[in-house]
């Protein structure tokens, strides 16, 4: 339902990957080649930390007007810096659409964003807002399915062991999707970082999910191709995961598996199995 | 918090209540001489039914640009004619400013707004969720505690018996309130309506509620101000309850007591103690 | 570079034309079968005479919010009953993305709407707005080349002959351009309106212009399609210009040809030959 | 009509000037004592220039939303560090309320601001904005007064000598004004910078301007104040220039003179007489 990047790395201006790419997060507002939907216009979303701040609080802009041609996002992502960022365009099943629906949402130090569904989430709705902790509850802001997901993460140990905790949450949506005779509750891929790790996980009840993949190591694609000059922008410990490849370079983005966990830290990147609890 | 006017009577032009008036609901979003606040710039709505419609759902445009200079809801206002309407111009406690926290709120055929705050509602917010049916649940679309107390009242017998409905919400509230520990849970004067009788309440737990006014019958007024030109626009069945005057004219607006329910109905204007169950 | 309908018949819900259609205008905002861009998101605008209201000052809605989740559009279509309205989904070539820059533009009575564009609009525009007659001028509010056309062909006569005004205003654009070695100065369809009749021009210097249609007499259809459930809320007299077909009813829909006007009046459809001056 | 802000220094969160003060700009915008207007209410604008960039383009964030609420305003002004960066909310005389009518402006790495009026500008207008050089022409993309004396001054000389270019064009805008006799064609505070030293002007052609204030030397603040801690937050060479103090601290803030330019840059603050040519 929507398409979304996660960068880390030494800082670089925002822009070289959000709007300069053949295939940028803002190109595939307009038209994402890979998405469930064409059209990722329904609010934009850009969490950013500071270099040098470590898990201090991420800087937020959301916008519900169209991304390809909003001005205070272009001259915003010109002028951020830095080492480890978040975008997502948004295709949403329905209105409210409105900046509180936009992602990554925040809590703290702590960006989450999600592309995917809970299925008949109406249902299910009352019941999951309900399971989050009561001293996070006023916090939700919003209305989407993801924002619940995430403070059900919060609720269930994001901050202490964030795959354990996205492993419950998933677990949680699944079986009170069932009760309720939800074949597939859960679809999606989900970004969460607390500044200096991004956990993004891959995974759907039914098996089919959403495209997901992370970019080849910087060094080995300066072997393949010593000529591009895009290539020099980047770090040595540069890498992204993206809903789907920002340019049509052969190789030079790997698909995440189903069912997985992938994890960008200062190791660079590794990935494991991810199962719900 | 906020300012709100509603209308009752022949099909006027809105813009006749809403634009041109001396102290309009436009006019106090900039500047309100009796408000809790002076500037009311979080947000305008307007809900009107259509002319013969009997209680149709009524049409509505909310916005969060500043009111005073929004060139759609000038239009708006001169383009419709309507039997029945409500206005409102909002002035937050905080952030989100957005088109779903701005009043009216609607559920069908009805309509619902308020001017002032239950306190303390982010203690409170939960525990009064949890008591709106769940059928009626996944409808909030908003944050505010006023849209809840709305959601509230459906839930205890809005659509059967209005009055008491809002007792019984306004009980529920300050007994949640108490429990907590708040002295004061509400405060506010709300109107209701099914689009055909206006219900006004005016109660607040400390008994110094926000200011509320309803027009003159205009027959009399007629008498008072024999020359009056845009006396000469009502009917003389029109009515208004209103925050505060829209005009300076000594006798124009009563106001409307302490703990009391008004009534807008093909009957006129009467009024009756209200006190929450 | 947009996607836009007139009506003009017996007053309709709005909604019947703008929301309904399997290929509804707002339905085009996201998915343009036949327009020149597939997404028309960048503003949206409707502007509708009152019932009865003879040349009177249309109402008018802009909005740059993605026009298939606006509620407010929604909820407008569905409260407005119109004789005649305008309506028109915009694909910007580049920012700014803001009201003033959505179609129908209006002056005084009159409504205007453009579908194509000014070639090289940066080079010829000083030029061209020098040419706005001074009276006019400051009345000019947004940036594009469609609304300095309209103030162009309010210089030259629209209130007094819209066929000879609008050959006027091509034909200076075309000369203009043709001084500045542009080769096709001028692509488009043009809907205008006085609130009684409509006249929507089909023309392009290189004689390959934008898409437009106009719809089957409604008795005919009525005839070919007895069964036709949607087919009986239009009246006999009722009339649609647009830049595509509605649905995919064979017949229902007939091409305006190349270099034409078509005039909607009382007396129902017809067109001639159009020729920029 | 509105108030501003510029600030040049050491890299300071912008925070600390635009919403932490006791009359933060941001405070300004809902409550302006000494303001023409209390409300600046119709948008904001914060432009910025990345510390060591030297004269780079500055980045730019423009919102019509409630400034005093917006968080994409809060989030910003809490993550941008900058040596130099000038704020502004408008109260606007009507409508359009767009982010192309919000200041600062910007052309290449200049930003200009404006406090005031061109008296009579729809009539002006035109003979002004012909006055533009036809290749900065196409570049005016809102409809404000301050925007076209911005584009004046570009035309006349503001890259190589500012002072010399703002008195050109004051000038020719009370020239105009007089021959369509009006008798005090200019108001106002401006404010220009190239990224490294900030011009500000006060002068109305009645000598009766808009307010302006500079802050006092922060050494001889940190004398005055020893125990003040947010004076800690200012490095030596930090100076501010502003529509009306920021703080009710006694002599942290000094009045321009009427008819006056101030300057900042390395050397400090000073100011000269200032005349129209």
């Amino acid at each position: 339902m929507c398409r979304w990047l996660a960068y880390r790395g030494a800082p670089i201006r925002a822009s070289e990957l959000m709007l300069h790419p053949e295939h940028s997060i803002v190109a595939q507002s307009l038209d994402s080649p890979m998405g469930a939907e064409t059209v990722n216009g329904d609010g934009f979303g850009f969490g950013w930390y500071a270099a040098g701040d470590g898990r201090g609080a991420p800087g937020m802009f959301h916008s519900v007007e169209p991304a390809w041609h909003d001005q205070n996002l272009r001259d915003l992502a010109e002028a951020v810096r830095s080492p480890l960022f978040f975008c997502h365009v948004r295709a949403a099943a329905g209105p409210p659409i409105q900046q509180t629906n936009c992602h990554p949402f925040r809590h703290e130090s702590w960006l989450f964003m999600h592309n995917g569904t809970v299925a008949e989430f109406g249902q299910l709705k009352r019941e999951l807002v309900m399971a989050v902790d009561p001293d996070l509850y006023p916090h939700i802001q919003g209305t989407t399915d993801s924002e619940v997901v995430f403070f059900l993460a919060l609720t269930l140990g994001l901050r202490t062991d964030p795959v354990a905790a996205m492993s419950r949450a998933v677990g949680l949506v699944e079986a009170t999707g069932r009760e309720h005779g939800v074949a597939f509750p859960w679809q999606g891929t989900v970004a969460v970082t607390d500044g200096s790790t991004i956990w993004a996980f891959r995974y759907s009840s039914q098996g089919r999910s959403r495209s997901l993949f992370h970019s080849t190591d910087i060094a080995t694609l300066h072997q393949w191709y010593p000529d591009a000059e895009r290539l020099k922008l980047f770090s040595d410990d540069a890498h992204v995961v993206v809903s789907e490849p920002l340019n049509d370079l052969p190789g030079a983005f790997v698909e995440v598996p189903e069912a997985t966990v992938a994890v960008l830290d200062a190791t660079g990147y590794h990935h494991e199995p991810f199962r719900p609890a």
